[in-house]
Order: C-alpha cells, then structure tokens, then sequence
C-alpha cells in the first residue's frame, strides 16, 4: 500500500473501528510507515474539551447546533493533526471523518444533506480521504459490542434502535455512492477474520 | 416602534453595547413592550459552556474552528431562545449576532466573507434582524472602556489594535452595504446622550 495516505474508518457503533485501526496501525508501521492514529471528535488536544461538550451535553444539545460543533472540531483537527501528518508524508488512519458526520447527523438526525456537505467542505478545507474503509455491522450486534466496552452510555448509544438503523443505511449509501473511494468490510466473527479482510481490500496482506 | 422585532446590536468592544439594551429594555418595557435580552455567545442555558470555551481557549484555537463554535453557539440560541420568543410576540433585543461573525472572523481574523455568510444563513436558518443598531467608537477608546469593566483579558481583546481596527472598519462597510437595516449610532460623551440617540435611530422617544 502507498504511504502517506489519509484513511479514515467509518460504521455504525461497535464496529470494531478503534480495535481494527490499532492492528492496521501496527501492521503498516512494521511495513516501514510512519503512521498516525486519530480520531474525530477528538484528534487535537483541544478537542478534548469539545469531545466532552459533545458526548455529555445530553438532550439540551439541538441536532444543528452538535452539527457545528462536529465542524469545529473537524476544522481545528484538519489543520492541526491531519494537514501536518500528510505533509511530512505520515500514513493517517483517522477513526471517524466527515461521512459519519452524514450519517449521524443527516441520515439519523434527519438534517439537511446538502447542508452538511457544505459544511464537511469548509470545515475539512476541502481534504477528502484517500480511502475510506466501511466496517458494517447489524445495528444489533453492534450496539450490544459498544455497551460491553463502556459503563456509561453516551448521548449517541441512547439514542434507540431506530437511529442506528438509519445511520447504518446512511453509510451503505455514502459507500454506493462513492464506491471508489469506499471500501465495505462486513465485521466476522473474530477480530483476526476482519483485520484480514480489511487488509485484503486494501490490497495487503 | 412596532412589537415583536428583532433587533440586534453591533459594534467593536467597550461600544456599550451591554449597557444600551438594558436601558433600551427598560424603555421599551415602559412602553408595553414584552422584551427578551439576550447574546451571542451564551444566550441559552447550554450556552455557558459554548462561551467559556470560546473565550477561555486561550490561543490555541484555530479561528476556522472559532467561526464553527460561533455558528454552533448560534443555531442553538435561535431555535431555542429566539425563534420561540417572536412567536409569542415578543420583541427580542440581542447583543452580537450574524454581523458580528462578518466583521471579527472575516475582517479580523481573514476567513473567507462567502463561507462565512454560507455559515450564517445555515445556523441561523435564514432568521434576519428586523433591524441592526451599530454603535460605533473609535477602537482606542471602545478597547480603554472594555478594560475598565473587566479585570480579566479575554482572548478577543488581547487580539491587538490592527485587529480591532479591522473589525470595526468591517461594521462599517456592513452598515453601508444594507443601510436599510442598520442604523449606526457614534458613541456620545455620556450614557444619556448615546441612549437618546439609539432611542431616535428608531424613531421613538
């Protein structure tokens, strides 16, 4: 795989993102990349104050108001964590980017999609992934491998079946959609299983 | 005046502007308005946390992630604060609002102006101020007025004279852009004077 690339992990909760990037990660750093691991919201040291803004305002927080917070943090993230990496020629392996933002925030919250894109454009300064890669999981299955990891269930887990379902769709469309970019893993059932699948899609092994 | 406006207040810092709603408040009160204060940042419960971070980051937030809280900030003060307010009927007087954004994320810190307004109709959806009061003043004396109030300096007025030239000069050529809604009162030597004035600028006395 070339290095260098911006590769940025999309699904629906539970989908092993965090696990699967940790083993990419060191995978392609004993192929000789230099690799960085982020994540949004979150990826700057700032961005831990909005995280928490984010994931613990509870219900006060209005769907378009947590779509501008989402956009700040890209914004701040971009510039500070992303852009830099990719200059030097760093592999990014980014854990969330603006197609989660579609998903959760126009196909499960119903927001205005051109919107959003408008906004992903201006907040990311128009840098769009080399490859994304989509770990789909049953909404099910999914949620109940969040709620194992974690005590408490943040804003987004509580948010009930029928969102979840939408956010799912909503990424299955992005990867039809731009299916060149995309890349679609159905999570297996081990851990080993779907880090060789997503290897094999991207085209190592 | 007619009931159940929306009027903002604009202007470079130590304008008075805080000062000038109050009493514009009270007046309007007397004169059976039913009136709502408000700002931007922080016009909501949730608000608080927006504003602290905002004004408490110290530098390192990036000004395009500056302008996304700002929107943020803003989405969720007018579906939840203003709207609903004008829909009773109520006149609204708030302190900072779209043009604000213009004037210190595009005059000041550079942003690009159509972005900004693309962000502004977006979070505000499409709301405009019935009319616009900018108080203007020279910005030596506005930033020795803000001073005087404050024993903290917060990040925008440590941002330097250049800086708060331009916002100031960006007000400006606002109010002449859409004369219709604005109208720009220069600070007086007193209190008195300038709230007579703002009082004419909307033609009631």
């Amino acid at each position: 795989m070339k290095k260098g690339q911006f590769i940025t992990f999309e699904g629906p909760e539970g989908s092993g993102k965090t696990t699967h990037i940790r083993l990419l990660a060191l995978f392609l750093k004993k192929q000789g990349h230099s690799v960085v691991v982020t994540r949004e919201p979150g990826g700057t040291p700032l961005a831990h104050a909005f995280r928490r803004l984010l994931l613990d305002t509870g219900d006060g927080l209005l769907p378009l108001a947590e779509l501008f917070l989402y956009e700040a943090d890209r914004a701040q993230h971009v510039l500070q964590t992303i852009l830099p990496a990719l200059k030097k020629g760093r592999t990014v392996l980014c854990d969330r980017y603006t197609d989660s933002t579609l998903a959760y925030q126009g196909s499960g919250r119903g927001l205005n999609a051109k919107e959003i894109e408008t906004l992903n454009r201006i907040a990311s300064m128009n840098l769009k992934p080399n490859l994304t890669i989509l770990l789909d999981v049953p909404v099910e299955r999914g949620l109940k491998q969040a709620r194992r990891k974690k005590n408490k269930h943040d804003r987004l887990e509580r948010a009930g079946l029928a969102f979840h379902q939408r956010v799912r769709q909503g990424f299955l469309r992005l990867a039809k959609k731009e299916h060149k970019r995309f890349r679609v893993v159905q999570q297996q059932d081990t851990i080993e299983q779907t880090q060789r699948m997503i290897r094999e899609s991207l085209g190592i092994r």
